[in-house]
C-alpha cells in the first residue's frame, strides 16, 4: 500500500465537490496543501504556474506534488451512512424476498456465524478492502452481536485506513433466534460497553475510527434496552444508528409490539435515542408526524436506494425529508443492497427519485379525478398541477453527489472535518480518471471531421474504463458520465486524512 | 483479435442456459461441440472423461478444446433488441429531461452530425466494440437517416463480426427538425430501399447481418410513410423496429397526430406494421386494448427498464405482457438508457419489477379501501388480496437472464438460432469468469474455521473482478451474483456464429 506516512503534499488538477444541494464546483486548475496531518492547509483556483502558489506558502516549496489525470478529477471520498459489513457475503443474493422473511432467510444465519474470527477476519478484510477500492472513506458499519469479531472491524479498518464508526448490534427481544440473540438487555449494554472500550484503546483521539451505539430495529429490542441504549449514548456523547419504516410490514410489526408508542419514531423517542447524533436507515413509510418529529430532533436519514429496489422496500420521499430541513445521506445497506459502491448508490437515487415522480403524478392524477367527480360543479377552483410536485421529486446528479459527500459529512456528525476540500478539512479523496479520450484529441463536437482512424489496438482499450469521454463534455457532463456508467475502474487512487489507502495497479502517486 | 477462421471446437466446463422463462439450466460438467459452420454440432452432460464423448462423435478426436473458467461459466450471448448506436456519446448525459424534450436537447443534434462519415466510424466502432465487451452478440440497432453512415455501420458490424440488424432511420414528417428530416415519404422509402441493397450486398446470406425497417415512432412519420415501410416490410419479409407508449405526453401526441386512429398501436397496424416480425419498443402505457391487439398480431416487445427509469417514462407491466403471450426481450436502449450493457438491463429489470410491485400493490389498496367504503355492508366478500398481484409482478434474476436470451432471440425472429445452447443453434455465447476465490478454497459456509489469512496481495485483488465468490455458494447464487454485482470484467471472452469477436486482455482462448 506505499508509505503509511503522510508527507507534505500539493494536489494539482481539476477538482469536483459539492458547493450546495444542487450545485457542483468544478475548479479545473485547481491546487490543494495537505499537511502532515492530513490536513487541507491552503487551496488555490486558476493555477498557471504551480510555483507561485506554493511561494505564497511558507514552507510548501518542497512539498510533494500530485498531478490529477489529465480527464479526471479529485472528489471527495464517498460516505457510506449505512453498511452491514457481516452482510457482504450474501451481496447480490435475496431472491424474491422482503425485509422480514429475508431476515431469517440469509441475514441471521450469516450474520451467526461471526462466532468465528477467522472467518470475521477473511469477510471483514475483504470488505474494507472492497469499498475502499469504490472511494468509501468513511462508512457507519454494523457489525454482529460478537463482542470479539465487531472488535476485529475496527482494527481492520484502522490497520486499512478506513474512517468508520463501528457498531456491535443489540437485539435482545424474542423476535431474534434463539442462537443469536442478547442474554438480556444488560448484556446489549455490556457488550455494547466493551466495544466501546476496545475501540478508545486502539484510537483514543477517534482520528479514524470511533464507536457507534447500534440498536438493531424497534423489533429486535426491548424498550428496556432501547432505552439504557439511549443512556449510553448521552454518557459517551456518541453516535446511534437504527432502522426505520423501512418496510409496511415491518411498520405493522412494531405498531403491535409496542402498542402504546404513537409511532415508529415514538418509540426511538421514548428510549431518548432520537437526537441529532442518531442515523435512522430508510425512512421509507413514515408518516407526516414522524417526519416532524424527526426532524424536530434533528436525526438523520441514511437513504439506501439499491436496497429499498431490492426488497421491494418502496420509494423513499428523499425530496420531501430535505424539504422538512433533514440531513440527507446515502448507505450501500450492503447486503440488503447488493452493491458495496456508493456511486451506485447515487446513481440509483437519481433513477429511483424518477419512479418516486412517476408514483406522484399518478397520486397527484387521481387527487384530482376524485376532487372534479366530487366537486364537478367548483371544477378549475383550488386546482393545482400535480406535475410539479412530481418534477419537484426528481433528484439530479449533483444533488446525489451531495447526498454522497457533504450529506454524509452530515449525516455522521462530521460536516466540519469531511465531505468537501475546504481549508482545515481532512484530505479524504479519491483520484478520479476516465480514461484516454475515444480516438484521440478530439476538438469539438458537431460538424468536425474526425482525422483519427480507429486502429484495432484503441479499439481493445475498452476495458481499462467503462465511461467513453470523446472530448466535446463540458465537465459536468463528464461528471455524469461518470456518474452513470463508471465503477471502481475509475477510482484510480483513494486517500483518508491524507494517507493513501488504495490504488489501482499501475497508477503512479 | 485473433484468427478469424471458425476450428471445429469443444467448449468444456459450466454451462447456464434458460430452460424456462422461470428456471435455468444449470450444467456442471457439459461439452458443447462446435462445427467449422459455429453451429452446435453436439452437447453432452456428466462428462467426466472428453476423450469417451469426442469418440462417440466422429471426426472429433482432434478439435480444438477451449475451457471454461474453474469459477464460471458458458453463457449465451446477450441480444439487444433496442439500441440508438448514434446516441452513443450520450450515453449517462440526458439530466431531468423526458422524452420528448429530450430528444430536442441531446438527441436530434447528436444524430444530425452523423453526415459526418468520419464521425460515424469513430463513434460506430466504438459501441460495437463496446457492447461486444459486454457480451451483446445481436443487437438491433436505430442508426440515423444518413444512408451512408448507416451502410458504414453495417460494415463495422460485420467486420467486428456482430450480429446486427441495422436500421436507416425514417421520420418526414414536421415534428423533426428542419436539418434533420427526410424530404418526402419516398425519401425515407428510396433511403431506406439504398441500405437494404448494400447490406444484402455484403452478406447476401444474412450470415451476421441484415436490414431492419425503422420508422422512428410514429409522431416522427406521416401515415403515408408509415403505410409505404408496412409494405416494404412485407415486401421484403424483413423486421421492423419502432417505438410505442413510452411517455404519457408522447402518448397524448400521438393521439392529436392521429385523431382517426383508435389508439396509438392502431397507428401502425393501420400501416400493417403490427405484425410478428415487428419490435416494439418501450410498451410502458398501453391501454388493454392495445395490449390485446398487439398479442393478436403477434408483434413483439422491447422491455428498456434503464431508459424508462432514466427519462421518468414510467414502469412497463412486463408480467402482464408475458401472462398474455406476448414476446418480451431486452434494450439498452442507449442512450435513453445510459448503459450498453444488457447486464445491467437484466438487473434494472429485476429492480424495476420491485417497484413495479410497490405501485400494483399500492394500487390494489386503494381499490380495497374504495370498495370498502363503498360497500361497507358486504366486506369480506369478493376480496382479493392485492398482495398477490404485487407479489406476481416481481421479476427474478432467471427471469430477466431468460428476457435477455431467448426472449431477445424471439423478438428478433431467431429463436431457432441463437439464445441457448442446443444442436443446431449457432455458438453466440460468452465466457464468464467470476474471479478467484475470495480467501482461496474455503471448504464451506458456516461453523468452519477459516485458515487462509489474508495476505495484502490478495486484498489488492479486488480490482480483477467486481464479483466477490466465497466458494460456498451454488451455481444459482454464483448466477445471482454476477446479475448484480457483475460487469464487462467477468465477460473474458465472446464469440458469434464460432468466432471469437472479444477476449479480455490476457485471457487464453
Amino acid at each position: 500500500m506505499g508509505d503509511r506516512e503522510v508527507q507534505k503534499t500539493v494536489y494539482v488538477g481539476t477538482f469536483v465537490q459539492s458547493k450546495s444541494l444542487q450545485e457542483l464546483d468544478i475548479c479545473e486548475k485547481g491546487a490543494v496543501g495537505v499537511d502532515e496531518n492530513g490536513r487541507i492547509a491552503f487551496t488555490a483556483r486558476s493555477v498557471d504556474h504551480l510555483e507561485t502558489v506554493l511561494k505564497e506558502h511558507e514552507g510548501w516549496s518542497g512539498a510533494k506534488v500530485i498531478k490529477g489525470q489529465e480527464n479526471g478529477f479529485f472528489f471527495p471520498g464517498f460516505i457510506d451512512t449505512h453498511i452491514h459489513a457481516p452482510q457482504y457475503p450474501n451481496a447480490g443474493i435475496f431472491g424474491k424476498s422482503t425485509l422480514l422473511d429475508w431476515l431469517n432467510t440469509y441475514t441471521f444465519p450469516t450474520e451467526t456465524s461471526f462466532s468465528s474470527l477467522s472467518k470475521a477476519r477473511l469477510i471483514y478484510n475483504r470488505v474494507v478492502r472492497r469499498t475502499l477500492s469504490h472511494g468509501t472513506t468513511t462508512a457507519a458499519y454494523y457489525a454482529t452481536i460478537h463482542v470479539a469479531s465487531t472488535n476485529l472491524l475496527a482494527s481492520i479498518c484502522l490497520s486499512n485506513g478506513q474512517r468508520a464508526f463501528i457498531g456491535r448490534v443489540c437485539m435482545d427481544a424474542d423476535l431474534s433466534p434463539p442462537t443469536y440473540r442478547d442474554a438480556s438487555a444488560a448484556d446489549s449494554i455490556a457488550s455494547t460497553l466493551a466495544v466501546i472500550n476496545h475501540i478508545r484503546q486502539l484510537d483514543p483521539h477517534g482520528t479514524l475510527i470511533a464507536p457507534i451505539i447500534t440498536p438493531r430495529f424497534a423489533p429486535s429490542c426491548t424498550a428496556h434496552a432501547l432505552s439504557l441504549l439511549g443512556e449510553l449514548q448521552r454518557e459517551h456523547n456518541i453516535l446511534a444508528q437504527t432502522h426505520i419504516s423501512e418496510n409496511p410490514s415491518e411498520v405493522a410489526l412494531v405498531a403491535s409490539l409496542f402498542p402504546d408508542a404513537p409511532s415508529y419514531a415514538a418509540v426511538y423517542d421514548a428510549a431518548g435515542l432520537l437526537n441529532p447524533r442518531t442515523i435512522l436507515a430508510h425512512a421509507v413509510h413514515m408518516t407526516p408526524d414522524e417526519t416532524a418529529l424527526v426532524r424536530d430532533r434533528g436525526a438523520k436519514v441514511s437513504h439506501c436506494p439499491v436496497s429499498n429496489s431490492a426488497l421491494t422496500s418502496g420509494v423513499a420521499p428523499v425530496r420531501a425529508l430535505l424539504d422538512h430541513g433533514i440531513d440527507v445521506g446515502l448507505g450501500t445497506d450492503v447486503s440488503g443492497g447488493y452493491s458495496p459502491s456508493v456511486l451506485e448508490a447515487a446513481r440509483q437515487t437519481v433513477l429511483v427519485s424518477r419512479l418516486r415522480s412517476v408514483i406522484v403524478a399518478a397520486d397527484r392524477e387521481r387527487e384530482q379525478r376524485e376532487k372534479k367527480r366530487e366537486e364537478e360543479e367548483k371544477a378549475g377552483e383550488g386546482e393545482t398541477d400535480g406535475k410539479d410536485d412530481a418534477e419537484h421529486a426528481k433528484l439530479s446528479t449533483e444533488e446525489a453527489l451531495y447526498l454522497a459527500t457533504r450529506g454524509g459529512a452530515q449525516v455522521v456528525g462530521l460536516a466540519d472535518r469531511i465531505g468537501a476540500f475546504e481549508v482545515g478539512m481532512e484530505w479524504d479523496a479519491q483520484m478520479i480518471g476516465l480514461g484516454p479520450l475515444v480516438g484521440g484529441e478530439n476538438p469539438g463536437q458537431d460538424g468536425i471531421e474526425y482525422t483519427e482512424t480507429v486502429d484495432a489496438e484503441s479499439a481493445e482499450k475498452v476495458e481499462a474504463s467503462p465511461v467513453d469521454i470523446f472530448g466535446w463534455e463540458t465537465w459536468a457532463e463528464r461528471v455524469d458520465k461518470w456518474v452513470f456508467n463508471g465503477d471502481d475502474r475509475n477510482t484510480l487512487a483513494v486517500w483518508v486524512k491524507g494517507r493513501l489507502v488504495h490504488k489501482r495497479e499501475g497508477v503512479k502517486v
